[in-house]
């Protein structure tokens, strides 16, 4: 997940962040077998197939309360107009719809507590179809600069897209060979300014495709941590947090994974899980005092955030490439200063080069 | 050439540079008619197939010099072995790597001359064949961070890359499937401090393929200016010094281009231009006076910059994907600092905004 999921190509484990954690996506994997592991879109194998009536049938055992309730504490309306959300509530695109605007508005407000600065909020829409909401704070007191964006994109794919999804795995064949699809998902990089508090990205996401009765779809996701120093303890709560979200669902859940709802539910609990993941750790490190060379490590370091961003990460690529895509939401995950010397390379027995040594002999954690 | 000649798809204009000029490149094409338009290696389609005694026994009729003497004013040693470059001095690939290490030492020596700083030298090797010399000067007086760098590596063409190039033209067929291969090229990037002073780019290259008795090779290259603020002036005096060393290589020279001396020739006169190009250009601006927000747009226009560097040149992109490349070396082109500032637009009636103007309404400068 995230640009430091992947070591530098010719350049083994150098910047590979074992602190990354993509620990929802593996424990998917693990846990329910449902979750593909490392494609762009996770893909949910085992329950493609649900034929639409069954899917608006289902009674839900957790109720998520009344839709133009939960709206009034998002950051903007969601991109699907609220009458259209009320009359589809159990439709999947909908609960994910509502899942995306809650983990924005949730964690925009957590950081803007703990700043005292307030998001920028833009609302866009996409002239193929659909928008988003981008939220950015620049500059602020705790944060040099957070992004969270949120973005709901339909419209019919290509032929060259279908054939692309074909060459992957199995896709449903359209009438006339359009496929309607959907894709919509919650994405956030936080640059702090003190670089005793780590970097956190993540995204979860949602993919539909409509095939005459049928409806394919896809779940992936992620959250990670990239800190400019090693703190063992920060470390342990991140991944801690993401494990209990997993745990919850046990193997011995598998059967009722086998339904849509139960990679849902999953979703869910790991987005749920990215305020208490990361608010406890910039708490902690609020008044860390920081010297001008543990700063300059810090810029070094986004230097490196910067060039996975741009040359590695599937997210970004993939947007940057997609037509009618905003180029402002993408790229506001890019720090607002980076720094990159040549043939940077810390003292032997440091800080900065006990990072590195992590960086490139990942730990388990927890 | 370089990161700022293509605009960011999905953006149209925003960003492309109209002071960045391929003059060079696109002179080669309307004069001589030999190099390509716009691949990575502009292919010389109509010198193709040399036979080896043609060029060996072809006489100068401007001698280059005594290579051992020639040697002595380089950066470091050459990365071919100096007794093969006097073996075999007549050869293109000898002509063009004595060319690469003369135009980095004469334009690494002039820059040292106006900083008062030293470059740091990196000779370096590549396991599967050849090497290079880098040379990076980092938070200088006048340059923030300035690199300049040789690479000269050779080896066999895989069959998949082999695959690639015939897809893209013709291409020898070697024995037994082999083609020895070999690809040199000099290229810089110049970050300077004072926002008044442009940034500068450039690469001049050559690819050459043995099949049996013939050679078939590959010229290409390029300079391109990067200013933050507009100066007539300097595009003017920027282009037209391009444009002279194009115009000494008149339409009616053309018969001679058929030879291949003639490309050769060409490209050496716009390696030449590099330092008469730029060099003035900073003694111009050396003690201009800078605003903190007059740096500031320079921090943006950077941010701008890695993003071309990184997300779409293709000499970035080829290198990263290169097994056996030296990622620093390629990464030297990277500014030491940069910022990225989210919906950044400057105020209507400023210099900045006259800046942006003119990146998306491409000028004539000559």
């Amino acid at each position: 997940m995230g640009p430091q999921a992947e070591p530098r190509p010719g350049e083994s484990g150098r910047g590979a962040l074992a602190l990354s954690g993509a620990a929802a996506v593996t424990a998917a994997a693990a846990v329910a077998g449902l979750l593909a592991n490392a494609n762009h879109f996770q893909s949910a194998e085992m329950a493609t197939k649900v034929p639409q009536a069954a899917q608006e049938t289902e009674t839900e055992t957790e109720e998520e309360g009344d839709i133009l309730e939960r709206c009034r504490g998002f950051m903007a309306s969601p991109v699907t107009d609220v009458r259209v959300l009320q009359e589809r509530k159990d439709e999947m695109s909908t609960r994910m719809e509502m899942l995306i605007m809650e983990t924005q508005a949730d964690f925009c407000k957590a950081l803007e507590k703990v700043d005292g600065g307030k998001f920028k909020v833009d609302q866009w829409q996409r002239k193929e179809g659909g928008g988003g909401i981008s939220c950015v704070m620049q500059d602020g007191k705790v944060f040099e600069k957070a992004g969270v964006n949120v973005s709901v994109v339909f419209g019919h794919l290509t032929e060259e897209a279908a054939k692309q999804m074909r060459s992957r795995g199995k896709v449903l064949k359209g009438k006339d060979g359009k496929l309607p699809f959907c894709a919509m998902g919650v994405s956030s990089v936080i640059h702090p300014k003190n670089p005793h508090i780590p970097t956190v990205h993540f995204n979860y996401r949602y993919f539909e495709i409509e095939g005459g009765r049928c409806k394919q779809w896809w779940f992936g996701g992620g959250t990670d941590l990239t800190p400019v120093y090693v703190n063992k303890e920060d470390a342990f709560h991140f991944h801690n947090t993401l494990k209990e979200a997993c745990d919850e669902h046990h193997p011995q859940y598998y059967p009722d994974f086998k339904k849509w709802r139960g990679v849902f539910q999953f979703v869910k609990s790991c987005a749920r899980t990215v305020v208490p993941c990361y608010l406890p750790i910039v708490y902690k490190h609020l008044n860390d005092t920081f010297t001008d060379e543990e700063k300059d490590w810090q810029q070094v370091r986004r230097g490196r955030y910067v060039e996975f961003n741009l040359v590695y990460d599937r997210g970004v690529k993939f947007g940057l490439a997609t037509p009618g895509s905003r180029i402002e939401s993408i790229l506001m995950s890019l720090p607002l200063t980076a720094r990159w010397e040549y043939m940077h390379e810390p003292a032997k027995g440091t800080l900065e080069a006990e990072m590195l040594d992590v960086l490139r002999n990942p730990k388990e954690w927890v």
